[in-house]
């Protein structure tokens, strides 16, 4: 291994992915599975909702009119003149002077304006006291008051949250038009590896890199699929590179070894466009295209693997996703317990910890520990322009748990 | 509808289901889909990891001892005896004065205690010319580095991360033992609504409540179970409510009004616990249990049904589940661009937009306006002793968005 001759800066390198990367095209899924993917288009709703004037209370459907002037002192009477369930079409219109009764959700019958509540009414035989007066409108939920047809409800690039899910079945959409999910696939290379799920054994060890990079891509909207192993054999990786698929993700062999054929594999059926990239960990990283396929050549070490996946591959994914490019990652700032250092002219990942609101820094030259990366609460980059930083400086971790939690009325954990 | 007599407070009624909620018991997954799920258990390594001494870089392993006094001007010869590459057993041992080629994951071979790099060998023949010297353990990846069989490498009730995935992989673990996700049956009743996916017409609205229930449960770890919309009769809901499952949410028919069921079925036949919560929305809510099932009545109000998913059942969810109870929104503090009233006594849940970092509240009264939700960044908490806050008050907004995203090298995002 000779290194390489010219290495990419990190955001370069984002900059080429960002170039070649934008959200792919449409397809249809149930409303039930809609939840967290991408509109492609805005939403108009077809309908009002609700498609009629409704009760808002139980209670009376009434002319407001006829209840002017009643109170405790002054008992109006109305003869009750038919019953009114959600569900079910008015039969009988409410005329001057008569009341139907009415409960939350159905329609309100012709002739009426306004809903007595039934808490503002005495029961009297076939008759009703009305105790109050109401006015025009009260209590009624008019056709159209959430959603006005014609009206859009939700914009082109959202990403569907559970209420927007119910809006859109609200307004009667069965399928619902949202960016495709990137199929990426998981090229792990390596004679020395097993497959996931199996012991390691002599001096075989256990893929680590498919089960972590098939879990980053399912958290950033990528659909992984990943076949076995595949052995570090020319023919073998470039049928594997030549999958149908939008994203390869290459894992092993990415460097200017003998060994590495994957750089030269790419180079040769495709386009090597970036590789060596002035960072750590990481450096022997890769990427190029392949027909249609963005093809990430991603270091062996599971380290460095991660690394790359969140500086480079990730980015495409939620890219392609219709997602923000940006990290998943809660974003801290807090004081440095120790200095940490770097090296002028290249971008470190740096593993932390944070302990009591300070930053501990994990030994960064375990770069082949995966260990290193579950020990770790976050990371901090420094940039290539920076030898590092003095202890108790503030800085940005980037926090790996990407589903934070907010302290709600009584804040507690399950597991303290 | 005579109204509630009595009217819990929204902490106790919080701290009610926290006496009655533990993560659920354990089950096993296939490791490709632990990620996000929650371990019952610490995890320790069977193994070493690495399992054997290995080649860090490609180059030669030789005998440290070998290489004392080696550099430019005084090169060194040492024949090659042999190659090993990754995967494959040592067949011979490095011997005082000699050296074997070996590539980066290769097990060391016996005899040798360091790998001299490539890049610091000259080939001459069937020999090298060592041009600096290694130390004792240089570029060897030691047996045991990683991960050392017998100790913990992931903590009890930890939601498993990618690299956590990696870790369980790389020490041979095939099915992992994390807490059963809760088995949550949804109960829509209501005669007036439509199945979600079918266009509201006539009088009928379409069922909003039951996708939303549904993308919140499975947000919190939950697998929601929906049947058909269930009709607003008692055998019907108390079938419904007896449903093989660990919660129950009904939607609708949760007030104290002659259709209101639920909350009769529930006290008939399992207890009624609390009925009537002293917020707004969501006033009407119940919580109790029958048999082994905790039972949440949620007002059919599609907003009132998000609000009281988000103060208590969402809460449950996520203690079965194993999960932290608290929110899963990110926090925001804020300047108020209005002033937010409310009313002594009651809890209010205010939706709010966010408008160049101020906080605009939605008109709260709309408490049935599913749009209110989606228009809505998040929500403001006003609690009970307070009748709101004046403009400029700095607020803590819970974001609706439940995954953040921090800005990477270069922001952007695709739709912008």
């Amino acid at each position: 291994m000779r290194g390489f001759t010219h290495r990419t800066l990190a955001g370069a390198a984002q900059s080429w992915i960002d170039a070649r990367t934008a959200p792919l095209a449409e397809e249809g899924v149930p409303l039930i599975d809609a939840a967290g993917r991408v509109l492609t288009r805005e939403i108009a709703s077809p309908v009002d909702v609700p498609g009629f004037d409704r009760a808002m209370m139980d209670g009376f459907a009434v002319q407001a009119a006829d209840t002017t002037g009643a109170s405790l002192y002054n008992r109006l009477p109305l003869p009750v003149v038919g019953l009114l369930l959600p569900g079910h079409v008015p039969s009988t219109a409410v005329e001057r002077g008569q009341a139907i009764r009415i409960m939350t959700g159905a329609p309100l019958p012709p002739g009426a304006d306004a809903v007595l509540p039934a808490e503002k009414a005495e029961l009297d035989g076939e008759q009703i006291l009305v105790l109050d007066e109401v006015t025009p409108g009260k209590h009624v939920g008019q056709r159209g008051e959430d959603v006005v047809a014609g009206s859009v409800v939700l914009p082109r690039g959202r990403r569907l949250r559970p209420q927007d899910v119910g809006v859109l079945s609200a307004i009667g959409c069965a399928s619902v038009p949202v960016v495709r999910r990137p199929v990426v696939q998981l090229v792990i290379t390596g004679n020395e590896l097993l497959p996931a799920g199996e012991l390691p054994r002599g001096c075989l060890i256990a893929d680590a890199n498919g089960p972590m990079l098939a879990s980053l891509v399912r958290r950033d909207g990528g659909q992984p699929r990943q076949p076995d192993i595949v052995p570090d054999r020319y023919d073998a990786i470039l049928a594997a590179l030549t999958a149908d698929a939008d994203i390869v993700l290459v894992s092993g062999g990415s460097s200017v070894g003998q060994e590495d054929l994957a750089p030269a594999i790419l180079a040769e059926h495709g386009q090597l466009a970036i590789h060596g990239v002035a960072m750590r960990p990481s450096g022997p990283t890769g990427m190029g295209t392949l027909g249609t396929r963005l093809v990430f050549l991603l270091p062996g070490n599971p380290v460095s693997c991660l690394c790359a996946y969140d500086l480079f591959a990730g980015r495409a994914v939620r890219a392609l996703a219709g997602l923000s490019r940006d990290w998943p990652y809660r974003v801290a700032r807090l004081p440095l317990e120790r200095k940490l250092v770097s090296v002028v002219g290249r971008l470190d990942y740096a593993r932390v910890r944070i302990r009591e609101g300070r930053v501990e820094p994990l030994a960064i030259s375990g770069a082949s520990l995966l260990t290193s990366t579950t020990r770790a609460d976050g990371f901090v980059l420094i940039p290539e322009d920076s030898e590092g930083y003095p202890a108790d400086t503030v800085v940005e971790v980037f926090l790996y748990d990407e589903c934070p939690t907010a302290p709600c009325l009584n804040s507690s954990n399950s597991w303290t």
